[in-house]
């Protein structure tokens, strides 16, 4: 099961206490951050989410509603005396905003940053490890923007231990495990592994943030088990989401729908909703598990198991 | 009266749901922002401070609990359409700071920013207008750093109206209100300005961010009505406050005795604290008109009217 933590829901500015983008993901062993607005160290304190579990820090674009609060969060991270490595992936300018900070305040960080500069293009994989992936998404907003698709890597077969008969179940035959049919030479039965074993299906979550309704993007994050999609506005205000490169809650959810997506979360509301109850109703007469983004709320993205 | 509002107490970090230093003074006519640390336009909306009164902001230095709130703050303007200038007196590095963030996020303000670099040898006049000079005052931190004084200039004579006989009263004598003696011809009395009139006394704010104990300010503070002095630790901590060029409790509370101020505000915690007493304590067996700023209170800077 993977966790995502929402930390900020707002567009733009802090308004109705929301505050500017962030999310958490949390993995069995490590947390990712997505975006990091003014005040994510503040959230993160508020809603238990250690500071020295992050792992690494994807960063979607230069808006500083998405990467203001980087700063003082490497500035905390080095006053707690930080030591592992922290990964930032983010469009390559962010190097140079970090660098003349640290300078300007003569700070030495504890501990070593690895920044991967993120092109725009989408369709990358820009992080790998022994259980993930995650790949860039093209995003069309005013300024170089990316969205992050995480993907658990394919998981190792479970064998249907129930569908066994005792005999050969008490001992796991190593050849289901390896993916192999298994001849049992005492009670002369084949047993076919796809009969026996299943993979789990492995997770995929779609963050998309700011960006134009793209049906581009729907090959890429089809069937996820959750998208994530920014809503800035509610379709009446259509003509204001083109021009500031935004989407609609309708659009995010036509997106979710073409794509086949297990559930949708919708959030970075324009600061004119104080009352986000008609966003959520706007994309629900389109896809109906779609969810709104509230600070504090951790959002299970769980596997079906079989 | 002026009146300060206390926006961030903590040093380094936020902890204890305090935030990093921030204050608002509320002249009649406008605002000041002294300090701007990260979540200060957020701590703006939840203490109902207009952001679009600030005539200035006054940055006393370039550690991020000082700062890392103006990009979002100045964003934020721009976003609700400011139109006025916005005067911001700062160490010169933070030019580059603000010019590298606007143009990563491709932003061109609403407003015009008039960026005075402002020097660290302090006692310079910087800012002026008709009511008020505000001057740097020499602290002796890390990197460069100055605090600053705000001194209301000269006010106007009042005249004594009750202790003027009636028939004068009711039209008070130009010449009194100058400065001059009053004769008055049909009553053949003399009324002597200095008996009749008084200048009300000009008010005095001494904010003393980051410092080591330095006595060397003193002359400059003395009398002010209001100093606030950082007081990061207690005088048990003494030795890391040298290190880190910090003061303590007792120290800011012995330069307030020293300088013969009216009253003194303590702040800039660190996060060891979470009770605030123990400091509020120390500070009072030196100066026992001391005060903790806590975050949201407006303190008033009053005269003593006659």
């Amino acid at each position: 099961m993977l966790q995502l933590t929402i930390l900020g829901t707002n567009a733009a500015s802090p308004a109705h206490k929301r505050h500017p983008t962030a999310q958490v993901l949390s993995l069995p062993y490590t947390h990712f951050l997505i975006d990091c607005g003014e005040g994510t160290q503040i959230q993160m304190q508020r809603y238990r989410v250690k500071i020295n579990k992050l792992k690494a820090i994807f960063i979607t674009h230069l808006h500083g509603d998405h990467y203001l609060g980087l700063i003082g969060l490497l500035s905390t991270m080095h006053l707690i005396k930080r030591v592992d490595a922290l990964d930032i992936y983010a469009p390559p300018d962010l190097a140079d905003i970090i660098r003349i900070n640290l300078k300007c305040s003569d700070t030495r960080l504890s501990f070593p940053v690895h920044f991967h500069p993120v092109s725009d293009k989408g369709q990358e994989i820009v992080y790998e490890d022994g259980g993930f992936t995650v790949e860039t998404i093209k995003m069309n907003h005013r300024i170089a923007c990316v969205g992050y698709l995480f993907r658990e890597k394919p998981k190792k077969l479970k064998v249907l231990i129930d569908k066994l008969p005792e005999e050969v179940a008490w001992q796991i035959p190593a050849e289901l495990q390896k993916g192999r049919d298994y001849y049992n030479e005492e009670g002369g039965i084949l047993y076919k592994c796809e009969e026996y074993t299943y993979r789990p299906p492995s997770l995929v979550f779609a963050h998309c943030s700011d960006t134009l309704y793209n049906e581009a993007i729907i090959p890429q994050i089809e069937g996820a088990d959750l998208l994530y999609h920014e809503s800035t506005f509610l379709h009446e205000e259509l003509e204001k989401a083109n021009m500031t490169h935004h989407s609609t809650a309708l659009q995010a959810a036509t997106i979710a729908h073409k794509a086949k997506v297990k559930k949708l979360v919708i959030g970075h509301y324009s600061a004119r909703y104080k009352d986000l109850q008609p966003l959520l109703e706007e994309a629900r007469t389109v896809f109906e598990n779609t969810h709104l983004a509230i600070e504090g709320e951790k959002i299970h993205i769980e596997r079906t198991e079989l």
